[in-house]
């Protein structure tokens, strides 16, 4: 099986690539720098927003699936970054050329943010409506509807994975979990808000995998990336604390909350585990940990307490 | 006020413009042929595929309005036509070059085909939802939609104008009002299916107007451009044999009806009367009457009865 991965160097792409060479897939990883960030995949520098290239390359490669991850993700910014114009445009321009190549599958993501989410209740793909909250959001769902007609009338299959809460090793510095980490691990005070938002958090080597089981599926349409269970960003922080020795040091309520969030965001995963056969294969427990293990390598010493 | 005009030499485009001079707009018309359709306005040679070289075009003449009309209309073919992601790509382009020069308004025309037509009444533009039936109506859906929450973010005004059927004079040959019409002023007969669905059928000096005054308007969000009133497309054909003068020509039943083809498609026009202030200045009679003189003008004689 020969795919075809774009943002392969980015924080899901690194995530993704171990698991498709481990099913055996040709993996041709796309990446703007070129940087070879897993070993065993064929490597190619494009940069996106240049159709010709994009349309060379595919047509080189002819690959039957693409997995199409790519996008704008400066943390704080994405939201209502214009160039999620420029990435819907992209994307467009690549699901073209895929389909002239001759692919007969396109996998790419969306995110949890599209959903009208529900007062109470899980997100589910078929079920819950999608609502517009930012340029990004936006952008991804009518990309999304776009892309859903244009590979239906190609008879291509096409599969949108919905990624909720993701952490986990080379998360953006300033992101929840890697903040909090990176000043536990320090020994310095980890300020949050009072953290009564109930989310989904996933491990980011777990949604690689789902991501990667649903590219290699039959599987059609959204599919929430997730674990199915929902934690308050409180015990998030709490646990985090406890896990690094340093429980004193998480602050509840030192810093605002954000105006407008919704009480709970936690999606339904009946798609994911029944139709893919997808179990998240870590705890929470182990994910903060081994992120807590990433930052004080990379940033000095910690005091784990065992277990 | 100087006002951008994309697809400024097509059907709809030559209907914007007389009307937009006659306002006293400055209308800097922009076509991929570059052909002068119409005197009085400064006309530019661009291709909208080219993002640089809308960037430039939009930099120089930095518009207040910013019309855009240009997209794929190919009859018979625009419904699948995988061009019509390269339009949604390019009406991106277009949307963050008119913000980056300073425009403060973008109007862009969509579709009666975006509407979940009712079973029942007409369609409204704030209660209607949209569904998709096409590649042509969803991606000019989420083209909408990306462009609603982008401009919303700029600070920028949004209008959108959903254009229902439009007919008349430069109309393509092998639509309805058009085929009939050349088959009678030719003297052939004119096959027509039962024609039971009713439509909104506007002419295009009207739909022209219309557009041209949302433009130079301060309306947001989507507007019909339509009459507000149903015809059946048999009475609709039975018009335009009695207006001709032969209405034996006019075999109603002879082509088969469109599969799947909804009964009724008419526009609510309440925001275009209300708050536009706009009304159509032709009757469905004058209308076709004129289409059948363009015809026979071009085609040969014909003998119009009185009246």
């Amino acid at each position: 099986m020969r795919i075809l991965v774009t943002g392969a160097s980015g924080f899901v792409g690194r995530a993704v690539l171990p698991p498709l060479l481990a099913a055996g897939a040709e993996v041709h990883a796309v990446s703007r720098t070129g940087g070879a960030a897993v070993d065993g995949c064929i490597w190619h520098r494009a940069d996106l927003m240049e159709a010709d290239r994009v349309h060379a390359l595919v047509g080189d490669v002819r690959p039957q699936i693409v997995l199409h991850l790519a996008w704008c993700v400066e943390h704080g910014r994405f939201w209502t970054d214009p160039a999620n114009l420029d990435w819907v445009a992209a994307s467009l321009h690549l699901a073209r050329a895929a389909a002239e190549a001759g692919a007969s599958r396109f996998v790419a993501t969306g995110t949890c943010y599209e959903y009208d989410w529900p007062d109470q209740g899980k997100c589910r793909e078929c079920e819950t409506p999608t609502a517009p909250h930012t340029l990004y959001d936006t952008s991804k769902d009518a990309c999304r509807r776009i892309l859903e007609a244009f590979f239906a009338q190609q008879g291509m299959d096409f599969a949108w994975g919905r990624l909720f809460f993701l952490y986990g090793a080379g998360e953006t510095p300033s992101r929840l979990v890697a903040s909090i980490a990176r000043a536990l691990v320090q020994g310095h005070k980890a300020p949050v808000s009072l953290g009564l938002a109930v989310r989904d958090f996933v491990d980011v080597r777990d949604a690689g995998a789902a991501l990667a089981a649903l590219a290699l599926s039959a599987a059609t349409g959204p599919v929430n990336i997730a674990t199915g269970e929902g934690i308050s960003v409180a015990n998030l922080a709490m646990k985090l604390g406890e896990i690094a020795g340093r429980p004193n040091l998480v602050q509840l309520g030192a810093l605002e909350d954000r105006a407008g969030e919704p009480p709970v965001i936690v999606a339904d995963t009946e798609r994911l585990t029944s139709e893919i056969g997808f179990r998240p294969l870590r705890t929470i427990d182990k994910g903060l940990g081994d992120a807590l293990d990433y930052w004080a390598s990379r940033l000095g010493q910690i005091d784990r307490t065992p277990g």
